[in-house]
C-alpha cells in the first residue's frame, strides 16, 4: 500500500494480528486518497474535530474521504482538555444518532490527543464498537496518543479514568498540518518525542539532543525522523503488550507526576505535554535518588526538557496533596503508587518507591 | 469446580478461549463461596446493586465474598430501566474512585438486566477494563442478559446504543432469589425463556408449552430446567459468534419490535421482557406474512406468549412512527431494518422485509 503514497512518506505497521494497522507519515496525506486504503468503504463516514482544527482541515479531509464514502458528515466539539468529559462525549453520540450512523459507519478523529481519545472511545462504545481512523493534527498526537488504541475521557478525580482499548484501522499523520500548530503545542508534543529516548533508545535520545533546535524550528527532515522513530518505538512496545499487562507501562514515563499536575491544577491549565515534561524531570530525579540512574543522566534529561521550552518545576501542591493525586493513577495497586523509572538511559522499569524519596523529589522540584 | 457446589447445581460453560467462564445455576449459591472460585482474589470487591435488590441480598453476598476479598463495598443505584443512562453509570464511576478502586478491583453485578448491563459497561470502561461477575437476581437476567458479555446503557434515541462487549469472569445464578421476584417480572423473564425454542430448539418450545403453568407457579424443577436449557442455547450461540457478526443476532428475536416499544413509550413503561413478548408475536406474524413460517406456527407462539401473561398487542404508534423507531435498531444497515425471522420452529434467520409487509403486521397487531 505504501508504494502508492508520495515518495517522501513512511509507513510504520502496528502488528496486532487481525487488528494490525498502518501508520502513514508524510506531507500532504490528508489530500491523498490512498492514505486511507486500509479503511472499510462504508456508506457513511463521520469526521469528529474541534472548533480550532475543523475550520483549517475538515473540508480538505472530507473532500478526500468522499472517494471512499457516499456520505461524509462532520461533528465539531469544543476545544481543549477541559472538555474531555462525559458531556462532550455525548455530543458525539447525539450527532451519530442524528446522522443515522450504524454499525458500519467509520469515524475519523481529526485533531489532537483530546479529539483522538474521545473519538476513539466513542467508536469503542457506539453500538458496542465501530471502526475509526486517527488523523492526528498535533505533534503530540502524531508521536503518541493516536497510536496504540488507548481511548478515553477524564473523570474529575483522575485522567483517562474511563475508556477502552480500541485500535484504529489506520493512522494518517500529515506533517503539513503541523505548520499551523501553535508554538506552545509544538513544545508540548516534543515532550512525548523526548520520552522515547530515555525509556527505549539512548541513540534516539542523543539524536534528540542534537536536533532539539531544528525540531523547535519545524525543520521538515528533523520532524519527519522524530515522528517516524517515535511511532516505531511505540509500535514495538504496543505490539508486545497491547493491553498494558506489563511492558507498555514504560510509555507512561513522566505521566504519574504529570497526571497529578493536570488533575491538581484542573484539566487544561497545563498542556498534557507540559505536565509530562515536568513529570519526566521528576521521574528521572527519583530514579537518581533511588540509586538506579546516575545523577548526571537525570540532569541531562532535565536539560533537554528545559531546552525544549518545557517546564522543569512542578506546582507547589505540597507533598501530601501530590501523593494523594498520584494514588489515583491507573498504575497504582492497592493504594501503592507505581512509578516508571530509569535504570539507565534507554531502559525503563515500573516499581514502587518509598514515600520519603518521593517527597524529597517533590520538595526539590516544586516551587 | 462444579463438584464442590451443592449437588442440585448445574454448570454451563461459555467457551471463548481465554475468556471462557462458568455459569453456575442452583439454589443458595449466593451463600456458597465455591460458586465464586473462578474470580480473581483481589483486595477490593465492589458489589453494584439497586434500591430494590440490595436490601434483600447484598449482605448475604458480601458475607460470602469476604472469603475472597479483604474489603467488600457496596454501590446502590436507583432501580429501573429509566435509570439505565449516563447519569447512573457515573454513580458507579464516582463510587469506584471514592472507594479507591484500581485495575485489580472486581465488580459484582447483583440485580436484574439493568444492573448487569450497567455494571458490565462500568467494568469495561473503568480504567479501560476491570473484571466483573454477574449475580443475576431476575429470571430475565439469569436466562439471558447476564450471559454473553453484552453490556451498555440506553440513549434517548435507542436502546443499548452505548456499550461494550465485555465478558464476565463468572455468572452465579441463585435460583432461591427468584422467590422474591414480583409476578410481573417473572412473566417478563419467561419471554426470554420462550424465545429460545422458536429460534433454536423446537423440542424446548414444546417443553415450554407443557410447563408454562409450572413456571408461572415457580416450580423449582421447571425453573431449574428452563434456566439451564436457556443458558445452554445462549452459550452455544455466543461461543460461535461472540461479537454478533452473524449468528448471534438470532438472539434478538422479537427485539426489533420490542426495542421500538421501549423507546417509543419511554424506557421503563413496559418491562423489557413484555416488549420482547409482544415483539415475538409480531416477528412471528411477519415471518408468516412473508411465507417463511406456517400461520399455525405463528399462532402457536402467540398463544404461548399470551398464556405466559405477556402482552400480544403493541402500542398504537402508527406505522410511520413504528418504522422510524425500528430504523434506530443496531441491526439496521444503511437505513434498512433487519428482522430476526423464523423459517421454521427451531430456526431463525436475519433479513430485511418490505415495508408493506411490516406495516400490515403493525396494523394488525397494534391497538
Amino acid at each position: 500500500m505504501s508504494v502508492r503514497l508520495p515518495t517522501a512518506s513512511a509507513t510504520v505497521t502496528i502488528d496486532l494480528g487481525e487488528r494490525s494497522y498502518p501508520i502513514h507519515i508524510g506531507a500532504g496525506l490528508i489530500a491523498e486518497p490512498h492514505a486511507f486504503d486500509a479503511v472499510p468503504a462504508s456508506a457513511l463516514a463521520v469526521v469528529v474535530s474541534n472548533t480550532t482544527v475543523a475550520p483549517l482541515y475538515a473540508e480538505a479531509l472530507m473532500r478526500t474521504l468522499r472517494a471512499r464514502h457516499r456520505r461524509v458528515e462532520l461533528i465539531v466539539l469544543p476545544d481543549g482538555e477541559a472538555h474531555k468529559d462525559w458531556a462532550t462525549l455525548n455530543l458525539i453520540f447525539d450527532g451519530l444518532l442524528r446522522l443515522g450512523a450504524d454499525r458500519k459507519t467509520v469515524l475519523y478523529a481529526l485533531g489532537g490527543g483530546v479529539v483522538g481519545d474521545m473519538t476513539g472511545f466513542a467508536a469503542a462504545a457506539f453500538m458496542r464498537g465501530v471502526p475509526f481512523v486517527q488523523v492526528p493534527t498535533t505533534l503530540l498526537a502524531q508521536v503518541d496518543s493516536s497510536v496504540g488504541g488507548k481511548t478515553g475521557i477524564n473523570h474529575p478525580l483522575g485522567k483517562n479514568m474511563i475508556g477502552a482499548f480500541h485500535q484504529p484501522v489506520a493512522v494518517v499523520a500529515d506533517l503539513d498540518v503541523l505548520a499551523t500548530l501553535p508554538p506552545r503545542e509544538l513544545r508540548a508534543g516534543l515532550a512525548e518525542v523526548i520520552k522515547y529516548g530515555p525509556i527505549a533508545d539512548a541513540d534516539f535520545l542523543a539524536w534528540t539532543e542534537t536536533q532539539v533546535d531544528a525540531l523547535l524550528a519545524r525543520d521538515p527532515a528533523a520532524v519527519t525522523h522524530a515522528v517516524r522513530r517515535s511511532c516505531e518505538i511505540k509500535a514495538q512496545v504496543v505490539g508486545r503488550d497491547e493491553r498494558e499487562s506489563g511492558l507498555r507501562a514504560i510509555l507512561n514515563f513522566g505521566h504519574t507526576f504529570g497526571h497529578a499536575v493536570e488533575a491538581g491544577l484542573g484539566y487544561g491549565e497545563w498542556l498534557h505535554g507540559e505536565a509530562v515534561g515536568c513529570g519526566m524531570v521528576m521521574a528521572a530525579a527519583l530514579s537518581a535518588k533511588l540509586g538506579l540512574l546516575a545523577q548526571a543522566d537525570a540532569e541531562r534529561i532535565a536539560r533537554l526538557i528545559q531546552r525544549a521550552g518545557l517546564p522543569v518545576r512542578g506546582p507547589a501542591f505540597g507533598a501530601p496533596r501530590w501523593l494523594e493525586l498520584m494514588r489515583l493513577d491507573k498504575k497504582a495497586e492497592d493504594g501503592e503508587i507505581r512509578f516508571v523509572l530509569l535504570d539507565r538511559l534507554g531502559h525503563a522499569l515500573v516499581r514502587a518507591a518509598p514515600d520519603t524519596a518521593v517527597r524529597a523529589v517533590i520538595d526539590a522540584h516544586c516551587a
